[in-house]
């Protein structure tokens, strides 16, 4: 993990995650509001194996994206937050929600969130990390949820 | 590879892309001139090893991002170029530098391009694209080069 192939900065990034199970973990961890094992594991839409669940939860946690602490009420239970390291990903996971809708046959309502996080532009971008740094980080609660609105459009295209 | 897990756009993109190695072959053949199998393996600064190279071509080419033709001055030689689908990438591979500058110690004459293309805003994006499409689909050139641009700056960052 300390060897690193290059300085460059793509490649670094790329390094970091390794593969895409850590970016869909992360990604659930941005979009929904899963901060247990349990619950990643059992709300994944790809059906992660816990194995791997496992594993790159640690791995993100090795690598700052992720940190960790007990949960006062169940002895054995760990919630993860994001750090923030994790979620300046933002911009990045728009990029490739963006490039999904436009270049492969997406769900429309999975769809909902990028398409509003693409139109919304960087001050919306700002605004949901606001909320996560709220959620993960302890942060001042933003004006807006736009976790709220874009769940609210994910329903609305669910009942649609 | 037709084995979709979700419908999910962020997912789709990841699932396209498979690995790391997929992103760096298409990030040398954005920022810069290796079109060959011979010429990617020279100058591959993370020293990517020559059988993921030619799967990682080959990967490529059936997702529809690398296109590929024979050069007409050798006979066996292969020459590659990025398809339209895998332009559109350039918004993506913006994020992923800009987060390793911040977050990764990157070296910095490798961030030189990143920070351009960072501190350019979509607009110098666009040009770069546009520019992409001269060199790899046969587009009219841009009017200004932002290669060259970015290629100045790099040469004079390890230069001094």
């Amino acid at each position: 993990m300390n060897r690193r192939r290059s300085g460059c900065p793509i490649n670094l990034t790329l390094e970091t995650f390794g593969d895409r199970w850590s970016l869909i973990v992360l990604r659930d961890m941005m979009f929904g509001p899963s901060r247990t094992f349990r619950a990643l594991l059992g709300q994944s839409i790809e059906g992660i194996a816990s194995n791997i669940l496992a594993d790159r939860l640690k791995r993100l946690t090795e690598h700052g994206l992720l940190s960790r602490c007990g949960d006062p009420g169940h002895q054995q239970r760990v919630i993860y937050s994001l750090t923030e390291k994790a979620i300046e990903l933002v911009p990045m996971m728009v990029a490739m929600g963006s490039w999904g809708i436009r270049h492969k046959q997406a769900s429309t309502e999975l769809s909902i969130r990028a398409r509003i996080l693409e139109e919304g532009g960087p001050a919306l971008w700002a605004d949901f990390m606001d909320e996560l740094r709220h959620l993960h980080l302890g942060a001042a609660p933003p004006e807006r949820s736009t976790m709220a609105r874009m769940q609210a459009a994910y329903e609305a295209a669910r009942a649609a």
